[in-house]
């Protein structure tokens, strides 16, 4: 990250290529049919990108929400404005299938549908296999824009997951999962630095979106065009922040890619709620919804508990908690992914039970500590 | 730059509101009249945030064109389908305020003026306080926009300086050229690593742009209340080159501020040209239009010279030029900002007499040699 390329230089652009094709043999999916195109800004700027290139003025779009980055989406959609509708289930229950198919067929406007992976507002994993499933099966129906391709037999709704905090350590077969685009960064498990947005996108059907995006500067086509013909970025890249990705790459690949790495959150999540159980906290989600990426916890109900004194105990001893997101209940959430190994969890009880100690919260249900 | 901060640490929330003060502090701008905004992304993004951002639907642009990033902010316009003319002078010509005294008196419906300062195009500095004094003058009129408020004695139109290229080494005083919005990067003359942009708002205008933004990940006005309500950005930021941001201003500061800055690139400039002349090349631009951030030379008239190899065999030697990039004319260009010393100037030149020869271009005015 200390080396100062130019963006137009042959070294640069060898290295972008690298990893464009790094990024798709990493998931598996086929250079045929999927690209992998960098976008700059965070995570958000990709979503963005992706609402705001691929739907034809006449398109309308189905989100799936259950915490903060699928309301995030519905905003975006409204500023952008595309008709939008949604499926919700509560903050704490994935997404059903079933919901999404009911929709698709009362309202065959719908021409796109976009889910979350990993919500990390509660850390629920929602099916996104099973969705796009359902997706697919929702079969050619509706009032379609010009350029909507149909793009499997006679189905020819687009499908958008927003992996962002997922990939790179759950894996996901977009072919199978009929994953038309799927956004990530450069900044969560593949553990790059911020910088950028990644989405991976079905060729077929992002090459029929020419005239149909809204920003110049999130022109998600001409994004990709930019990089096939010249190999550059259209705008100034984070040139830095891309040699950082880079070699964040080739540490995912050692450690045995996207299933090495999710052994090490899995063992991450595993010892962090055995330990956390233990001290007597509480989990918002049931176990079976809950995802490996970040997990919330109640706030103890006991009248010495205070969270902000809490987070800058555990500040000050070297770990960053992160608030909650929730809208109705009083949670904080732990992380599992990033350079954390089970040492860095064990180092983080302890100094949850030296801090509980410190502020004097006994927590009825702890288990020894 | 090698510091891992989490976005939303205290450490890090600090070290944002320092950039932001610095960045006033540096041109001279009144703090309780002006505030400095980041954006993620390029410099380009932060220019489709001020466009997308501050003009109401009812609004409409003037343009001022004499290059490609002149050109592209009327691409922007229409891409936001934001009604936009243009006026334009040659890219060898700067831009005459009485030109667009004339546009603002015959159409009355334009609310917003936009400038390139240096149009690196060519290297032109374009005259953003005389045009800055015919924006003011041209007086309340027009058909503007509800939340467009009247800002100075009777006067609405508002002012957008892209002075990308030109910010940290060419002094600017915002209030004195009537400057609502400047745009600047945090790769250019602040010699920061590229990551975001920088955008100076004049505080009594973008307060009254409510409603007005057509992206969420660029909307101008909810970055500002972000990162002043609670010091951090809405969506993950650049931490990294944050921090060498920050390091980037310190360094400035040390060098003089803006005119010690503007005196290293003046030798810069001053030595390349003549060295440059002495060789026999000859510039694009009149030197009372030149600015000294970059130099835009007309390609050698000689049947040996080719441009890819004089860029290959100057970047094996560790020199790297740009392109030209005018529609009609064939030039490359030299840029005298950056970390560069008259001795890495020095260097160039010897690299490129050595490269003349290597090609055996001999160029007929050369003096000396």
């Amino acid at each position: 990250m200390l080396r100062d390329l130019g963006s137009r230089d042959e070294e640069f652009v060898a290295l972008v290529a690298d990893i464009r094709a790094r990024l798709l043999q990493l998931t598996g999916a086929d250079p045929a049919h999927y690209t992998a195109i960098l976008m700059q800004g965070s995570g958000t700027f990709g979503v963005e990108s992706v609402l705001g290139s691929t739907l034809a003025a006449e398109g309308k779009l189905l989100v799936a929400v259950n915490g903060a980055y699928g309301r995030r989406m519905v905003q975006m959609a409204d500023v952008l404005q595309i008709p939008v509708v949604t499926v919700e289930s509560g903050e704490e229950q994935p997404i059903e299938p079933a919901a999404i198919a009911h929709a698709l067929q009362s309202d065959p406007a719908i021409t796109h549908v976009a889910i979350v992976h990993c919500e990390t507002t509660t850390g629920i994993f929602n099916p996104i296999e099973a969705v796009g499933q359902v997706v697919a099966e929702s079969g050619k129906m509706g009032n379609l824009g010009q350029g909507d391709e149909v793009n499997r037999d006679g189905v020819n709704r687009v499908y958008i997951v927003d992996a962002m905090s997922s990939f790179g350590a759950v894996p996901i077969d977009l072919a199978a999962s009929h994953i038309d685009y799927l956004l990530t960064s450069s900044n969560k498990c593949i553990e790059g630095v911020p910088g950028f947005a990644i989405v991976l996108a079905r060729c077929a059907h992002l090459l029929t979106t020419s005239g149909y995006a809204r920003s110049v500067s999130l022109d998600l086509l001409a994004q990709y065009q930019g990089l096939e013909t010249t190999g550059q970025f259209r705008f100034t890249p984070p040139t830095h922040a891309l040699l950082a990705f880079h070699q964040a790459l080739l540490e995912l690949e050692a450690e045995g890619g996207i299933e090495g790495r999710a052994r090490r959150y899995q063992q991450n999540y595993a010892l962090l709620c055995a330990g956390m159980d233990a001290l007597g906290f509480r989990r918002y989600l049931a176990p079976q919804h809950q995802g490996y990426i970040i997990t919330a916890f109640y706030y103890p109900k006991h009248p010495h508990f205070n969270f902000a004194s809490f987070y800058a105990a555990l500040s000050a001893r070297g770990h960053l908690i992160y608030p909650g997101k929730l809208s109705q209940v009083d949670c904080f959430r732990v992380g599992h992914i990033g350079r954390i190994f089970t040492a860095d969890v064990e180092a983080l009880l302890a100094a949850i039970r030296a801090t509980l100690a410190e502020m004097q919260v006994e927590l009825p249900e702890a288990r020894g500590g």
